[in-house]
């Protein structure tokens, strides 16, 4: 039977080690039966894996993947306090933040990125709400961020 | 007795039916006691009410109208997992992203135009927290998204 | 023993009377167990402490202290439900929205004047999930806003 981690494996991807916020506030915390996790950018190897804007030197097909890594790292947060990925009941919410020009207009699908990988990890508890805006900048010039909101069981 | 749906009845609103969305994500999510709604664009007869942003095109007029028409998509989100709107024991929160220029100032003018409509059919239960930004743009050259989280009984 | 309240008179920090929004919403809604405290702008003294944005006339040392008073405002926010500050178990989330220019990168050294200050008042219990956004123009022109999530007892 899969279980998220078995569809992260067979997803070949390898979970980060959530790397700790430098600052006075945490990646993820857990309230009640909710799990409330930070903006995640789109780190890759400890570096973010692209910078800039959408609708001037980012495309959409390398914000599509900076969205997936960005929500690699908010499944890691995730993982951190659970333990198994099993745990969690419902992928409640994502919001997802699209640093990009005036005239951009396709937000939705760059945030396709993290919603789909959202589904292949949890499946049917994969589903989620999902409010996705433009944005002039981010920290680190990052193109995109992206926040989770979990109910764990 | 006045209820939300005889409140929207008296206003001459008709819930449109939710359109699904197109990507793995879904409308609205049922978390414990608690309704997260997706940002809503203001849909009206199945397409945008307007375009374009506030500081340029748009009207604060049209965009608080626009405001209205995308709390309309959120009521019609609540309603489909509530079945009578009589469950919604509170609007918890709403968030309003308004796409504007860089020198634009009264977003909460705009903003109104969703949180009056709370206020109207739901009454004292419609009195609700809120954010209201600016934002660059918005999928699709919307003027406005809202996003809401609802506590039902 | 030290209080949430102790600690702000040791910062020297009197927390001003919630100023009640002039439309239909609120300024923090109790739901549950949790707080949801609306955007508040950074009132100092019952107007703006300063207009404008960063990466132009605004300085990352002056948007700091705005957003400790944006981080102000959230707590007397709170405090007018709860009473005591003593019953706050958690800050579970922050949100940052800082008015910037598109090539501004700088935007959580500004957020940290809101975050310091929570684990600086509330201790353990103020280390808080945080997202942070840049945006074109917030209401009245305000630098910053922070929006507030918060478990109690």
């Amino acid at each position: 039977m899969s279980t998220p981690e078995s569809r992260l494996q067979e997803l070949g991807i390898t979970l980060p080690l959530p790397a700790k916020p430098i600052a006075n506030y945490v990646g993820v915390v857990h309230s009640g039966s909710l799990l409330v996790v930070s903006g995640q950018l789109p780190l890759h190897n400890g570096k973010l894996f692209t910078t800039g804007k959408l609708g001037a030197s980012v495309s959409i097909e390398t914000a599509v993947e900076a969205a997936r890594y960005s929500m690699i790292n908010v499944i890691a947060q995730v993982q951190v306090i659970v333990g198994s990925l099993s745990c969690v009941k419902r992928v409640v919410r994502l919001g997802g933040f699209i640093a990009c020009t005036a005239d951009f207009i396709d937000h939705a699908t760059v945030m396709n990125g993290a919603s789909d990988l959202a589904v292949a990890v949890f499946g049917d508890a994969g589903y989620h709400a999902r409010s996705t805006i433009g944005v002039p900048s981010l920290p680190l010039d990052a193109p995109i961020e992206v926040e989770g909101l979990f109910e764990i069981i």
